[in-house]
């Protein structure tokens, strides 16, 4: 399966037909701004990339960063996932505290201080399997340190990086990390890598997803080569998850699948029908022409904007409108000549740039089947961020 | 009192100088990443207003939606503050459950459904004074449809679009939309201007203080044709404050002024020694040459990144690094050859762009005076964006 066949999909979709089809239907009545997540999208979502990642025989451990809900990675595990990945201590304990029991921390603790008891505490939880990565010798024996007399050896995965020039160590180091981390007692589960770069633009998605894969490879080789077999190979970021999905790829931890937005449409990371998130936002200015303005700005949408979108957000029903300026409660929407825009008082959908950080700036959220309010839910690792 | 008067004295000082004296100490043993907030800063901020503000005759209405906290607010109206300015319903409900009895929703509220209802009980309350921007007729219409019966007028201010092109009617259509506002039973309290286009760049901040001014005298002329004088002649941003401090203008609502941040320092809206906020960070990782990785990402400093400004954020200590990327939880710092860089596991001081969005992500920050800890204060407004 390729990596851009959804981008491909998308091209060939009218401008004004893509914007019809993006974003879940708002209930009536609705107090904006608010979060609307249509579970039915979110559910088909979770089951395609589940079976994607089946065909090619690797697990999914979805990153729960993008949606923070207990419930939902309830819901990932429901649909075949076989753990989950968080970016933060704070994440992980509030997925252990939802009952999640394999948890990966896939972040370079710097367990020192309170971080270390911490860490410590969710190490010696009944029934809970914690990993964490590491990218420094250093930071690995604070981590052995952290768990010493725990009873049993914290699992570890070596960050590996593919080009993105974030964390993780190059490819050639990984064997020499890793054993560094077994000498001062932790047990080496396995290998990791993020291709962030991919978000770089749609041209760097493919690349990015073979550098995941030749990272990977290069440091099964260093591990090997110090005797060291890993048992989790592990990839992953939502455009990269299919392309990435081959030998000696095993595991993929991709988070935004299961919500869509701008950026992984741009990116063919979703399909058209596969963004079930959305503002909904009221018109509350037009006082000024050529534009409207919306109650959701900078405090709700972030200002998350690369460079091959326009704007800070769309909507969903007014295509040729983006939201050209933020502030903190306001959200300016041009509107050129001719294109048809919402009136005065009208609630709209808003389709965001990049869900992970919108969905963070919420503590609940409407959840929505075929347009219909289901109930709130809570973003229980909201503001999570350490 | 020049606007740019700060600005002047911040070019006069060295960079070096410079990044050693701006942002407060941290505490020992801090865990990471968090908001610090230096209590002798804030105090000095407020004073160096309210002095300023008193100087020119001018009331003092400090936007809430910098701090969001209630016992920052009381340190507002303690230092001589008449009233508090909000964006939100939410902050505005959050205050006045604090205690503070004087509030103006500077936002043209569309009044239906739930937030009509939150509006009519926020008026309701005995002793509690709220007044309500307006920029439509057909808004205004709401508001009096949600506090009829209330056995009082609401007060409105009819805001005026000071060429920011945000919210606002033309000055020159003041007049008719007071005359519609109380032709519905409100009450026309006055007009008010905000020039955000200050935050344009330091060029901008004088002519937007000139705008302001400007934008008001003509509505004010309006009104009076109208028959209608109003008591209120509010403008303000914090880098426009002083050069607004002039007749027509009786209030002034400035927000940032009492934390700081890098967007005030370049527009000359924050002396040096009058930022009052860092986000304490852990270096986690130095594996990729060149750089640093902090553990404060886009959920903590945001994408806030005007084109004046090179960067996500800045480190106090290390003159000529900033945060050149932003993943979630991840700060990349650049690291130019030559230039000292803080090492693996060190809590470095960032200094942010923005900390009206930067402080809406914390639940709560340390609060500190001369570097040591006086404990955890609350963001009591956090996420109250509508």
């Amino acid at each position: 399966m390729s990596g851009t066949a959804w981008g491909s999909g998308l091209a060939a979709m009218s401008g004004a037909a893509l914007q019809r089809a993006i974003g879940p239907s708002l209930p009536s009545g609705i107090e904006t701004p608010a979060l609307v997540v249509d579970l039915d999208v979110v559910e088909a979502n979770a089951r395609r990339m589940q079976a994607a990642m089946a065909a090619a025989g690797i697990a999914l451990r979805p990153h729960a960063k993008t949606h923070k809900s207990v419930a939902l990675a309830r819901l990932q595990l429901d649909a075949g996932a076989h753990g989950i990945t968080v970016g933060t201590l704070g994440e992980a304990e509030v997925m252990a505290d939802g009952g999640i029991d394999d948890i990966f921390i896939a972040y370079p603790i710097w367990a020192v201080g309170e971080k270390a008891e911490r860490l410590r505490a969710l190490h010696r939880r009944p029934g809970l399997r914690v990993a964490v990565g590491i990218d420094s010798a250093a930071g690995a024996e604070r981590l052995a340190a952290a768990v010493r007399h725990a009873g049993r050896p914290l699992e570890v995965l070596v960050e590996v990086d593919p080009r993105n020039r974030r964390t993780g160590v190059q490819p050639k180091d990984a064997g020499a990390l890793a054993r560094a981390a077994r000498a001062v007692g932790l047990e080496v589960a396995g290998i990791f890598t993020h291709g962030g770069h991919a978000y770089g633009g749609p041209d760097r998605v493919a690349p990015a997803a073979s550098d995941e894969v030749a990272a990977l490879a290069d440091a099964l080789t260093g591990l090997r080569a110090e005797g060291i077999e890993p048992r989790v190979i592990s990839a992953g970021s939502t455009p990269t998850a299919r392309a990435a999905a081959t030998a000696p790829v095993n595991e993929m931890r991709p988070g935004t699948y299961l919500f869509g937005d701008r950026i992984e449409l741009a990116l063919g990371g979703c399909p058209a029908d596969g963004v079930a998130i959305a503002i909904a936002a009221t018109v509350v200015s037009t006082a000024t022409p050529g534009q409207v303005v919306i109650d959701a700005g900078a405090k709700t949408l972030t200002k998350d904007l690369p460079a091959y979108l326009q704007g800070y957000g769309e909507l969903a029903d007014y295509p040729g409108t983006v939201i050209e300026r933020v502030h903190d409660y306001h959200g300016v929407v041009g509107v050129p000549d001719g294109v048809r825009a919402p009136t005065l008082g009208e609630v709209v959908r808003v389709i965001p740039n990049h869900a992970c950080p919108v969905v963070d700036l919420q503590d609940r959220f409407v959840a929505t089947r075929s347009g219909a309010f289901i109930g709130w839910m809570t973003v229980d690792a909201r503001g999570r961020s350490g």
